[in-house]
């Protein structure tokens, strides 16, 4: 940022009275420009044992595997923006959305909400993706995955998948988790 | 948003091409100045059967009875926000957080976080709380409550306190709700 978008006059970073943070501030109107985290919203679409991954057509990541998601817009609710998503890049439709995955990843300024649900009907490739395939857990591109947020989400699904369960417990509860910086996708155990 | 923070150009709004929403554009450098919700971090911080609210020092809702809860800044994770606002606006330190109530308010781009937890130790109102005091369910201020989300997120609270749980269950587990406008308190049963 090197202008205030208000009135036009170049803005300084410094620490307004009351504050604690650098702030981009104005000294011409006195706007202070606040910067705040966003959130990508996606899904983790079933259908009996296999999950929807899409194939990416666009950076970064260009060609590795990823669940539909992306920057929640103004004027939506998260699921409204989860459902937008899979729409545009896989042309699918759920049933059943649940919150299933929230991760921060602060060094970035982004929290991931995955919901989990299940594919009603047919599904194709948008323009933002490749290709977009069913998957079985023995055929998931581990090592060709495109965030660690995906990974991170398809292992706490299959792992719930398996789990043992107390009577009368959700099986694909929330899960709350971060990544403080990048951390490439491991190899399966 | 009337000029580019980049370049400090008149902006104009278009929908850019490949896109299918209304966004400020730079027609000298080309930047497209995205706009996207903003995440409110706070939390419901308990002792026993009493719940601690804040009566709130500044505009909007001066006055007014809140939960301690504020807007999540870059480079910390939901949790830490919670916590941070919990620390400058009621003075007090939680333990076993976990997260209760999320709620999106899309006609003001925000969308709520409130995490459960327990009081740990003192509390003591900070620079932008009036008050900060314990209630029993018999004491809340229903009617002087700042945002429908607060009262919400106490209902809920309530609620689940007297519910009947079969075993294995989670008390205190995740609500997902959302308002699509204004709605002031509702009057208590």
């Amino acid at each position: 940022m090197n202008f205030c978008s208000h009135c036009g006059a170049p803005v300084r970073l410094a620490i307004p009275a009351g504050d604690d943070r650098l702030r981009y501030l104005c000294d011409r109107c006195g706007t202070i420009h606040y910067q705040n985290p966003r959130i990508v919203a996606g899904t983790l679409p079933l259908i009996d044992d296999r999950v929807l991954l899409c194939r990416r057509a666009i950076s970064p990541r260009d060609g590795y595997w990823t669940l539909p998601a992306g920057f929640m817009e103004n004027g939506e609710t998260t699921e409204q923006a989860a459902r937008r998503e899979t729409r545009e890049e896989a042309g699918a439709e759920l049933t059943e959305l649940s919150l299933y995955t929230l991760i921060d990843l602060p060094h970035i300024h982004q929290v991931y909400m995955i919901f989990i649900g299940r594919l009603a009907g047919d599904f194709s490739a948008g323009p933002e993706s490749r290709e977009v395939r069913l998957f079985e857990e023995s055929a998931i591109p581990w090592e060709s995955l495109a965030f660690p947020t995906i990974e991170r989400t398809l292992r706490h699904f299959f792992d719930d998948r398996r789990r043992e369960l107390p009577p009368g417990a959700e099986r694909f509860s929330l899960h709350v988790g971060s990544f403080e910086r990048w951390q490439a996708p491991a190899r399966p155990d």
